[in-house]
């Protein structure tokens, strides 16, 4: 997994609902030109066919600023697409299996939603080959229903001290609190309202990568 | 493409709330003792996590009987349970795309909804590299929604002289429509309710094998 694109800096996941001023390719674009470190089209509702097109859209966005485009769940969206990996949730393909099929170059994420998924994956692997770990959600959110209760900030410092793999911050990411959750360990902020409902995603996106400068 | 099963008989397609009698898993393997010669399992609310574990379930069902599973929609569901192939519909992704996948061995099948489905398909490739080509709905039916006017036998026996490709027909498919649909030109019967909703798989299966024997 060598050659592959440090994980830090500001993390987008997509949602076209909450895209209240721009279109998705624009949020993606402007996102981009405010310095985004990485891209996840998340789709739920969207059949095959579409989500397999806004995926390329968005990876022939992306591909002139070297910003990896990821998956949410679908491998076979990503194989399609070109793009370069996958975000993985608790209920999506075992990520072994997605390892399997994408090989060594894909970028691979795992959410954890709990203590024990962490547990569960090292007392089974104990050097996964993840690309990262994905603390969901770090605070409570409207964006995503039915997760289990916050991690907060010291269930961001608790994961830093048990693993090396860099640690993704997801759910209600804002800048307000994104440089405490830096703080406390996160190597990378992922953000689904804070740039896709901005009225200037561009500035969004710089104002959180600000975060990582300090 | 060589050393693939003729398509031809019957093609159970699953549909888990029309398993009024018995469990998926069971319908599938009595279907199978009925001689059934093909699987599609067919998920469309389910996580990816509990389609895969079913899609395995069934596999192990239906290896000792040498009978293909196909995975609807999901490229990925196929190769993470080690399936044999995908049967795709309008909205799902490009069959190009999962032939390039998949690879030649993978049975992929394509569903056509109306005559321009056909034309559009052959004017781009006069000789897809399909697997088959599946009527839907040859008759109208409740377990599939959204879809275009039926083709009827009519529309059966004129994609028969369009193609050499085996043709599947799906939809309203039953026991005493079957005999018809065959003589019309379908190589191949896929049923949804008539296997699944059925007291005896077995029996019903036989029964409806039984029309490719006249």
């Amino acid at each position: 997994m060598a050659n592959k694109k440090p994980i830090t800096g500001v993390y987008l996941v997509t949602d076209r609902p909450l895209c209240l001023h721009h279109s998705l390719a624009e949020v993606v674009r402007l996102s981009a030109l405010g310095g985004v470190s990485f891209v996840q089209l998340r789709e739920k509702e969207t059949d095959s066919r579409q989500f397999l097109e806004l995926a390329k859209h968005l990876k022939n966005i992306l591909t002139p600023f070297s910003i990896p485009l990821l998956i949410n769940d679908r491998l076979d969206i990503c194989l399609a697409a070109g793009a370069d990996g996958v975000h993985l949730g608790q209920s999506d393909l075992p990520w072994r299996e997605a390892r399997r099929i994408l090989g060594n170059d894909a970028l691979i994420g795992l959410s954890l939603e709990t203590k024990e998924d962490y547990h569960s994956l090292i007392q089974t692997h104990p050097n996964p080959e993840l690309d990262y770990l994905a603390v969901s959600p770090v605070f409570d959110t409207s964006t995503k229903t039915n997760t289990k209760p916050a991690w907060g900030l010291t269930g961001v410092t608790w994961l830093k001290t048990q693993t090396n793999l860099p640690i993704v911050a997801i759910g209600g990411v804002n800048e307000s609190n994104a440089e405490a959750i830096v703080e406390a360990g996160a190597d990378s902020l992922a953000v689904v309202s804070a740039i896709c409902s901005a009225k200037d995603p561009k500035l969004a996106t710089e104002n959180l990568t600000k975060k990582f400068q300090y």
